[in-house]
């Protein structure tokens, strides 16, 4: 079967070193060489997250990765803040609502985002809060906070504030510091920019979240404590998906070898292409400015959905429609996962044919 | 590299034809092409299942499907009746003790089992009991229920008792008939019979469960109810671990293929051999009766670790050792997973050998 080309912002096309990854044969994981392995993981895993603390490996998918640190990390009825400005951030003030948090949210129309100042307003009139809920990509319009000003500013005015970011469209795609900025607990996901099937995630655990966990809920598996503890040992509490961790194994000796910068720049450089080729073909970048991890856009007076299907059945390039109410209003492409340049401008060729005919 | 024979009980060898499933080119999970092959995968989980019902496709090992079946289906303070007889049952226990159950326990000693006389006497003396949690078999001892009796007469006796079993080293790999015998609620994972990577689990919801779930918890992504209401119309909340269904959807194809009793009958054959041969070398089974999924067994007198440690490292044979209080008493073949007669007899035969020198 000819494969497509994926330019959806996730699931990614997985490539052929991943899969060959996956197929080794099966260790038992009480066992030297599972032991071995997982903590070369977690040490690949502290390079991707930028991070000198703890990375924990679950099965699920990226909104489990955030609901595992909100109850895991965030006690009940602790204020919290979260910025609201696409589906995925109005999903954490959702979830925080009915699991028992008492939720502040700053709420903002889809394709803009929040600033510094707007947190630090909120922060300032509700002394009470102490944690935080950042989305840093909003997969469903490509709008990007300043996490590192917002970050660094929330830390150096309120330390006690635990600040956790959705990363998961935005970790290994465009530069992301946790320690150095100051995040307490950082999510991210296998099927973005790690090239994986979907259904492991990632949630980084520093000093102040570490403190939050507790040997008393050991015996729950969607609680954080106990892969926390396990891992410290370079163990798992219970079987773990290896495999499907050597998939990603395979992909972080990857982002080792090239480096961050490397894939930074790559998505960058795909970003300002395509956009400029959007633009030149009549179309407007949605929101502006937007981040590089993806870029939604419209062309106005025509049938997106057309645009959509014909890419979709005539050139077999999958890219992404709107979500939530952006459903029919924007497309989207990705600027990450396993291509460059060469599926950018078959896309965007493909994009210009079909808005000239 | 040579692959080792794997007769643990899980995670089992994965075969190339699931790999190659596995590996097939991404599918966008909001697309026709999803919602054909979800409602497929679901007719083929059915036939396993043995059920007419819902069968919820989660991502996580066994422990998290038990954990979302009893997190979603029981009540806070629910009384319900756990029977413990090994280390996984008494996970459960804990676990519902931990959650906020009104757990009541029957506990028996590792390798022995309850039968359905004890269970009936704790359901008379305790009126108020209205679920239940029953290890079919315990991976740790081998030690399995008669589930069929136990099921079917509590079901007359006490209808209303939502009964959830554990499954996960039973199904596909000894007679089991969820619908007609009346469980509301059965868990199998990934990694035994269904011969996939660890990382995805599978709850079945009768109508008894349902009524247990609610639209009111769509939020919680460690609530079944999202899945429930989401796979009647053949779609996931979240985005699916698509790639690891293919290579369930695979493996499932087979059973459908080849029928379940095929897969039942050999587990039998492969038991009855194993056994013969074991107590013709002057083993000894444990416990005894013995289920068919796996054999525990040990020789008096004899240094267990260095039988499995030689198996391992001259022959490359993979057999587990005890677990919980039966760590270095006992060792576990299983008669289920990616193997036949063939490696069974090597196992046998290296066993046989390293107790005679």
């Amino acid at each position: 079967m000819k494969s497509k080309i994926i330019l959806t912002p996730g699931p990614v096309r997985v490539p052929t070193f991943v899969i060959e990854a996956i197929s080794k044969p099966v260790i038992h994981h009480r066992s030297p060489e599972f032991e071995f392995f997982f903590k070369e993981l977690q040490e690949g895993l502290r390079y991707f997250f930028q991070t000198s603390h703890t990375v924990i490996s679950l099965s699920g998918t990226g909104t489990h990765g955030v609901e595992y640190a909100m109850r895991s990390l965030f006690r009940k009825n602790e204020k919290v803040l979260i910025p609201s400005f696409g589906k995925f951030s109005e999903r954490w003030v959702e979830y925080g609502k009915s699991s028992g948090l008492n939720v502040t949210e700053i709420q903002k129309p889809y394709g803009s985002r929040v600033n510094v100042k707007e947190i630090l307003d909120v922060l300032d009139r509700n002394p009470g809060i102490t944690g935080m809920v950042l989305t840093h990509c909003e997969t469903s319009t490509g709008a990007t906070l300043d996490l590192e000003e917002i970050v660094s500013e929330v830390k150096r005015k309120y330390k006690n504030v635990l600040i956790m970011v959705d990363a998961i469209t935005t970790l290994g795609i465009i530069p992301f510091y946790s320690d150095a900025w100051g995040a307490d607990s950082v999510i991210a996901a296998s099927q973005k920019s790690l090239l994986n099937p979907a259904g492991t995630v990632f949630v980084s655990v520093g000093p102040a979240a570490a403190s939050r966990l507790s040997e008393t809920r050991m015996q729950d598996a969607f609680d954080l404590s106990c892969y926390y503890f396990a891992a410290m040992q370079n163990a798992y509490p219970y079987t773990p998906p290896t495999q499907l961790l050597y998939g990603i194994k395979a992909a972080l000796d990857c982002f080792q070898e090239k480096k961050l910068p490397f894939f930074w720049n790559r998505t960058h450089s795909l970003a300002r292409f395509f956009r400029e080729g959007i633009s030149a073909a009549g179309g407007k970048i949605f929101p502006d400015p937007a981040g590089d991890s993806l870029t939604a856009f419209l062309f106005s007076g025509k049938d997106l959905k057309e645009i959509y299907t014909k890419l979709k059945d005539e050139l077999s390039i999958e890219i992404a429609e709107g979500q939530g109410e952006l459903k029919g209003k924007i497309l989207r492409v990705a600027h990450f996962g396993d291509i460059g340049m060469e599926e950018t401008k078959l896309c965007l060729g493909g994009i210009s044919e079909i808005i000239q005919n």
